[in-house]
């Protein structure tokens, strides 16, 4: 009777352990959807990007691998691209009329739906650390402008001044912009300027999910712009009932679309898995005139990487390790 | 066969003048929700708010009945409430933790489905018209803290010096609130301090549904705190294919719960009616520990007036012109 017990208990303990999504762990980056053409690349240029992301994916793989959480995952790969001049995020972002950067960043953490995020931000060496910080040390989700910078001090995050962000090639950009800027409001966006945001989603061991996003916003903006990437249900959303999306594009149509919890919808109330319903939620952002991408892991572990423009930096590593790295469209 | 031609012609013109709300007009508004509860209000004050509420939604009623659109009629509905002192918005918003006015708004258009928001306002008189100028002549949806003032100020908006907004019963609130306030992050909101935000959806002759929403947020809020008012998909939603909907309530978890879209995804995906989809997306915000309310309408002028606080100040006219107006729970 004693050993039927033992056993049953094992057995019980057993099936307690067998996760949500099969104990499969994955992860997905992107580092931005644009104009990005094999013709308009040079071949070292490739060799960076595709390094780079292999870098990143692979930092978040070594700690679900050993058993860390999606949010650390999440957290540590955006670290490095956020590091990296290549991408528009943390140092290399993209900058503002008055030639700054201004940081936007955001975090969800799928198993509570707890969140953070942060806009404007002038400062924060690493802007996903300070929306994890957000959702963990404030009563707030999201917090901005000169707030976020002093939130941010508060809790002991890594700061910068504002010209250890600044690139060569981004002052350029944005020279460039301002002397095409007419005075019409609706002509400051120039077309190829909207992108380069990074993105991580990951699922750990535990079955949890967890979503980044970081970006510098648009090249030339004003007026304390804030785009789709620091609002949870446009360009970030996780919940492990069903996914974790990261977007990328033309911030202001998807917030019009609401698009990264449009996807989540479409998963929990119309059964449509991730790849479709990314698609349709692109197509909607098509539809109003914007264009971009998403990447998303559904709960598990399936993976979507869509977008509508011509590229995506984007790379993806399996529950057995199988690694993919892309640029262009297929 | 000319004859034939023209009544066809006839029959043609009439049908598409057949609007997909069977020209039903509809409005709804709401005035915050939270501890509303009859024991602790005046005869006096309770006739003051249903004053203000019945002149706000028979002003937007007589705009719709005269043909003028939605998007009017929750411009002049919300801007009485804003130039009210007896809501948390505009004139008598809450204060911050530096003793001033922080002033959020978002409004969209289920037509075109384009929005405007503002968040962190400090001088626009009436934040919803910045709202719908950030949509209307602006390339963005979202414009933050001074640039969004600065922004209003180009476009010929009212701003007022940050003391027309004060009022005596708020430095009261926000001095006790700070006077409790602790170290930790987590104990600056208080329970009754978070609510009152105002909102309003209408739908129009042509059956356009638009929704906007204004707030000065939570009592002592910190660090450039943006809630879920300027949110499009938490606080504010509208689309003519399904519904518009404005929240009131703990913003935070508005946000993670992307409550307003969340509604709108229920109807559009798993044809839930609105009150049951608004009951569904508020035990939503109760799991993870939040409260408030929602109004909205469907594109049929079905509406709902759904909260888990004991009151919200809320009122709604029919296209009968029925009117009703409700502080406490039935």
């Amino acid at each position: 009777m004693k050993k039927l017990f033992t056993f049953l208990t094992i057995l019980f303990l057993f099936s307690c352990s067998i996760k949500s999504n099969d104990n499969n762990i994955a992860i997905v980056i992107h580092g931005g959807a644009g104009t990005i053409i094999k013709k308009n690349m040079t071949d070292d240029l490739e060799k960076e990007y595709i390094s780079k992301l292999e870098e990143a994916i692979k930092t978040g793989y070594e700690i679900l691998k050993k058993g860390g959480s999606s949010q650390s995952a999440v957290e540590e790969t955006i670290k490095i691209l956020e590091n990296s001049p290549l991408f528009n995020a943390g140092v290399g972002a993209v900058l503002t009329n008055d030639e700054r950067v201004s940081l936007d960043a955001s975090f969800m953490d799928g198993e509570s739906l707890n969140a953070g995020a942060i806009a404007g931000s002038k400062y924060i060496k690493n802007p996903i650390s300070a929306a994890i910080g957000v959702m963990d040390k404030s009563p707030h989700v999201f917090l901005s402008g000169e707030g976020a910078d002093n939130f941010a001090i508060d809790i002991g995050l890594d700061t910068m001044p504002n010209s250890y962000f600044i690139t060569e090639r981004r002052l350029k950009s944005v020279r460039e912009a301002k002397k095409r800027d007419s005075i019409s409001y609706f002509e400051n966006i120039s077309n190829d300027s909207k992108y380069g945001t990074v993105g991580c989603v990951a699922i750990d061991l535990d079955g949890n999910i967890s979503a980044g996003t970081s970006t510098g916003g648009t090249t030339n903006k004003k007026w304390g712009r804030i785009g789709d990437v620091p609002i949870i249900g446009a360009g970030n959303y996780a919940n492990n009932d069903c996914c974790g999306i990261s977007a990328t594009g033309w911030g202001e149509h998807f917030i019009r679309n609401v698009v990264a919890y449009d996807i989540a919808a479409q998963i929990m109330y119309n059964k449509t898995d991730i790849i479709s319903a990314s698609k349709s939620a692109l197509e909607k952002v098509v539809s109003t005139g914007g264009d971009g991408g998403v990447i998303g892991l559904d709960k598990h572990g399936n993976v979507a990487m869509e977008f509508n423009t011509p590229g995506m930096y984007r790379a993806h590593i399996d529950n057995d390790g199988n690694i993919t790295v892309k640029i262009y469209k297929d």
